[in-house]
């Protein structure tokens, strides 16, 4: 038998339904549970408590009677009822009679957390990888897995770290790897980006990135996808799988495994055979999927997605920070293929009836918030300027720069920031064009943490990221990322 | 008279006696002193108290009897003594006079933190700044701005910001936007940079980046240059002194007004003209001067620039993090122009020496911890390899991946980070070769203050940085900065 030909799968939908079914167990096991609090074989466990699964719960142990008050039981075949899936946190060498009690057992799914098979190089866990796929075909059970921390689906109180967001978003991934998928959702989270559903799907000895894609494009809770890759089984699969998701909705890849002693490691993580660059970036490019360059960009993307809604426009209106972040703003933009344009006529007549005695002229964009004379900053002139951007059909985007370098004390700087925070919540709020931040907390120790003015930072990032703002540590990143998403939905625009 | 020409500047190191003059006062008035604390009025002379000046201060305002313990004087002409540096915060109409008076009470140096001069386009302010010129050449007296915020040279006690590092260090700066020194000294100082002196040029009417660069090159307690230009003055002259920089120190400049809607906003910032891009570029390769792109990259440069040793080689010894986080490190670090390549066999040995039942062959350099066996955790492989790799002169430079996306719980999280620190910060103390490390806080808002995960990534940069590693919080970015070191180490090794 070609181990690579499922001998089963003749509905094309049953990769689907397995996935549904894994996200959606009504009964999990958890094989090789455990009261270690270190071992996985517990964490699952009390998971389930704290992300509130509400499904039935079976910890196989023989060791232990009972685990954060649920009753264990010795074996698979003697649970009470048929399970959905078993998540598999047994020795590799302990896996096929695993799968054999999973089939006795009813499951569907077997979720391998497992390692130590084929990407240890090591060719007798190469040949038991071969039988444990093999036998789950024949078994008629789909695997995730092995080697990956699998389902996070907070919407069903699924997850596999402790700190994930317990509520649900509409951004769906897939990723090879768990440490990455673990990093990704965290450093995402602290900007405002929530899941939809994110698998983790390590070796993809079964269930693969094109069974994923699939599902999360057909999936109606996910309306952006993003996926980290390290290699492709079957590349004619993939490509139609992606386009066919790319015209429902925008997919971010990231391939990992690009450079010389990249592919090896890959092998040497989920045994993934990195294969041809090019290859990749032309699928990519000729489906409209958005190429990530790293996990810090493709968060980056992420959250312009995630945040921003379907402009194609690039005449950006700037305000906010000195002389000296105004110039870095204009500049950073323009050479990201966006344009700063003068202020349009309605504006200019705008600001001359605010501040009828202002110099002419002075005031442009990008606005110079340390320029305004005290008549200005009473009349608020650059809330009411980024606002009038805000709604104005001269602009796409209006960008609010939250600066740290005037001289004034911390106090004012606080009310500085507090006032300029809730005009550019509420620019975002009422104006026709989206309002992005910029803001730069650093890279904050503890003993910044009661520092005045980097709290004042790391306050005004809350409130801004709670408004759902997307939020940037500096211009270039912010302006890298929005003119993919412009690129992106004018070929959609053009699209038939 | 041709304003742009010095008049009495027969001395060719007429500025540089100047320069350091302003940087060691012995006695400093302050023409516009005020009680009220949001003024620079005001905090000028409270800086002087809490960085420590040792010198004599005098507050010159007829309006306040006393300002923060300081006796006031009512005129410049009252004062009872010559002073060295007048620092002036009178409104712009008020500073022909205040320069008749900063003459008479013997000071040979002006710092104008007054603005609204020729940047507002106003003809009459241009008119004002040009009689301000002519009349301090006429008067014998130099000129720092107008517009701009000065001096911070924290080995004497100035500042213009009330928390910088007090501290001093080995990093001299001109800047003509005082919004981007404050913020280019408050991040990078987070990131362990510290300062020699630092000038904040605004308008550069007398004193201009070519007189602040050549001061610095021949100061001895600035070892490295930064400097961030809108305009330059006089080109020729620029690129002389800017060569002569760069064959005793390395010199980061960036240049701000590089797209059409920059250049018009320095212009409105600090009345210069941006030039051409091309020339500037030319002029910087030609001297060896890295270009920084941003004020962030030019953190990036300078934080690379700071904690480096003058290494010319570009092979690579990765570890740390998971299989993800391996796999785009080594994909990163080739990308930018560095080798990953294959452990040395004395490593290899001396790795089979300490885990002799680890599968061959797959632990290979990048490492990945997560892949480690018990008996390596034991072992601490990790540690121990890095340390191999950092001693080592297969490699140049080692590389320490701080990762948070393994599925431990947070205590277990917060000892191995902990111990990973002390395995780096000692690998980066006894090897031959210097460690980067790379680790990522995320963006802080407050609630993530007290969370465990967090606050355990926290501590161990504060604990990184202040061991005087170079901190990175993605490969990418470090890599792309620690590039353009070697390039310029290995230019100037290749110079007669």
């Amino acid at each position: 038998m070609n181990p690579h030909q499922r001998t089963w799968a003749l509905d094309e939908t049953a990769h689907l339904e397995a996935i549904q079914t894994a996200l959606h167990p009504r009964c999990i096991a958890v094989a090789g549970a455990s009261g270690d609090p270190r071992s996985m074989g517990y964490r699952y466990l009390l998971h389930f408590q704290t992300y509130g699964f509400s499904g039935r719960v079976y910890p196989v142990t023989a060791k232990w009677p009972e685990i954060l008050g649920y009753k264990t039981y010795p074996r698979l075949r003697d649970l009470p009822e048929d399970v959905d899936l078993v998540i598999g946190c047994l020795p590799a060498a302990a896996v096929p009679e695993m799968l054999e009690d999973s089939a006795a057992a009813g499951a569907r799914v077997v979720h391998l957390f497992t390692g130590r098979f084929s990407e240890t190089g090591d060719p007798a866990a190469q040949n038991l990888e071969k039988r444990v796929q093999e036998r789950a075909w024949e078994l008629g059970l789909r695997l995730i897995g092995p080697n990956c921390m699998g389902l996070y689906h907070p919407a069903q109180g699924l997850s596999f770290t402790y700190d994930l967001p317990s509520e649900p978003g509409r951004l769906g991934m897939f990723l090879q790897s768990g440490g990455a998928s673990a990093e990704f959702v965290l450093y995402a989270a602290q900007r405002g980006v929530r899941f939809s559903k994110l698998i983790s799907y390590g070796n993809a000895l079964d269930i693969n990135e094109a069974d994923l894609l699939d599902y999360l494009a057909r999936d109606d809770e996910t309306e952006l996808i993003a996926g980290y890759v390290e290699g492709v089984q079957d590349g004619r699969r993939f490509f139609q799988v992606l386009q066919a998701a790319c015209r429902k909705k925008p997919v971010i890849l990231l391939k990992a495994g690009r450079g010389r002693a990249g592919a090896q490691a890959a092998a040497s993580h989920t045994a993934s055979l990195a294969g041809s660059l090019k290859v990749w970036r032309a699928a990519l490019a000729q489906a409209g999927a958005i190429e990530a360059r790293s996990l810090e960009d493709m968060i980056d993307l992420a959250v312009a997605f995630y945040f921003l809604p379907p402009i194609t426009g690039r005449r950006v209106g700037i305000v906010g920070g000195g002389g000296g972040r105004s110039v870095l703003s204009a500049d950073e933009w323009e050479e990201a293929g966006f344009s700063v344009p003068p202020f349009t006529t309605a504006i200019e007549e705008r600001i001359r009836a605010i501040v009828p005695e202002l110099w002419w002229g002075w005031i442009r964009n990008p606005v110079d918030m340390s320029l305004m004379p005290p008549q200005a900053q009473e009349a608020n002139l650059g809330g009411e300027v980024l606002k009038m951007m805000a709604d104005s059909d001269g602009f796409d985007l209006a960008v609010a720069n939250f600066s740290m370098g005037g001289p004034h004390p911390s106090s004012q700087l606080a009310q500085q920031v507090a006032r300029w925070s809730s005009d550019v919540i509420e620019a975002d709020r009422t104006g026709r064009n989206p309002v992005v931040a910029i803001l730069n907390t650093g890279t904050l120790s503890p003993e910044h943490f009661n520092h005045p003015r980097w709290r004042t930072m790391a306050e005004a990032l809350s409130r801004l990221t709670q408004a759902g703002l997307p939020v940037y540590p500096c211009p270039s990143q912010a302006a890298d990322a929005i003119h993919r998403l412009t690129a992106c939905y004018a070929r959609r625009a053009a699209q038939p």
